[in-house]
């Protein structure tokens, strides 16, 4: 199989964006690509866990920190509209539109994504920036700094920043 | 000739996100490449016929499609700018600032991509998903899904995302 | 050494995306590649001097483009960010939990990129729309058009548009 690769830098964490990105990373993977999501900045929301998550030890976060972390949203469910958000309406109008139809939500676009073996990366100076403990982001996802989105970036034929 | 094909995904709807895209594929035009831009959610609006168009037959539009229908611009003439909008007064200051500047409206610039065989094709899902019937979109664009996408952008040497 | 091309369009005057396109272009700089970031529309910014600058002859700037250039911010220290602004906070905000996690600063960034030989790009149809002067913007830069940049994007393996 002629197998190349793809890498989408997910730096936004708008609802209509990050459904951009995901159909085209389950498309790519589904053509059998070895596709790489390098998750930065608003981007890094889809991987919180949702919920409080317990602290690991490690060093407390900032006030700062607290606040991005109180004010940015936690997973896909969420997330608002780029355009046309109207008071939080947007997101839900285009999740009813999607579902009517016939689309995949972004939750099963997500959950396909993630079956399919497409890499979640998490982009490791956000973190440190934003305050995100490892322990804060969803299980199965990997952590890397720009060198290695680069490594990736050098092998693929595609990269798009979303 | 030695002719390079190149790929935009215009995602994006806002007046200088489209002048910058139709700029570099008329740029990429006529140097002799092969260039596509592949219009999806906000982009599908540049595709819109302005004015009435009587329904086809085929399945009513839903509310939501007919809100997501009545509320995005038809055509390149509406379309806002991206920042510094003040009130819908940005793009309009944009228009006449590149005018007095000797370049060309949006309107040439689509006018002529088109005249150099540029590639317009809409998304067929954000077609399902708004709501846009493909006799609302103009003449002599193609039809196409994320997986013809992916199939151009792996013959493309250069692929952007706006 | 191995040497490939990167290019970055940076289209957004927005902090967080100026942060990014910088910490690639500084990541791949650093990787010995040969990096080019074409400054357009609001990316054109982050090359304007602070402070007045006394006009060189040449023609007199319209009204317009006085306007532009009186509500467009010089440089970087200015930025708003593309999210979570909050009446100008956001960015200060961003600026000191990027100090708390040891990351380098916005203007760290760009003197670095400038130490490491990334080519920063003034893209001149834009100088022309905006009426920014060559004595306006920094020095050590260069001025191209769609073509040239074209001409680097071909030789590219990573070309990004932010």
């Amino acid at each position: 199989m002629d197998t190349t690769k793809k890498t989408i830098i997910l730096f936004s964490g708008d609802f209509d964006r990050v459904m951009a990105a995901l159909i085209i990373a389950n498309g790519a993977a589904a053509m059998g690509d070895d596709v790489t999501i390098f998750c930065t900045f608003w981007g890094l929301n889809i991987l919180r866990k949702t919920g409080k998550v317990p602290q690991n030890g490690g060093s407390k976060k900032t006030t700062l920190q607290k606040m991005f972390g109180g004010m940015m949203p936690k997973g896909t469910k969420k997330l608002g509209l780029s355009k046309m958000n109207m008071v939080g309406m947007g997101a839900p109008m285009m999740r009813k539109a999607t579902k009517a139809a016939g689309g995949m939500s972004l939750e099963e676009l997500f959950d396909s994504a993630l079956e399919q073996d497409v890499h979640f990366v998490a982009c490791t100076l956000s973190m440190d920036i934003l305050g995100f403990k490892k322990e804060e982001l969803i299980d199965g996802i990997e952590f890397e700094g720009v060198a290695a989105y680069l490594g990736h970036a050098d092998e693929a034929n595609v990269n798009l920043f979303i």
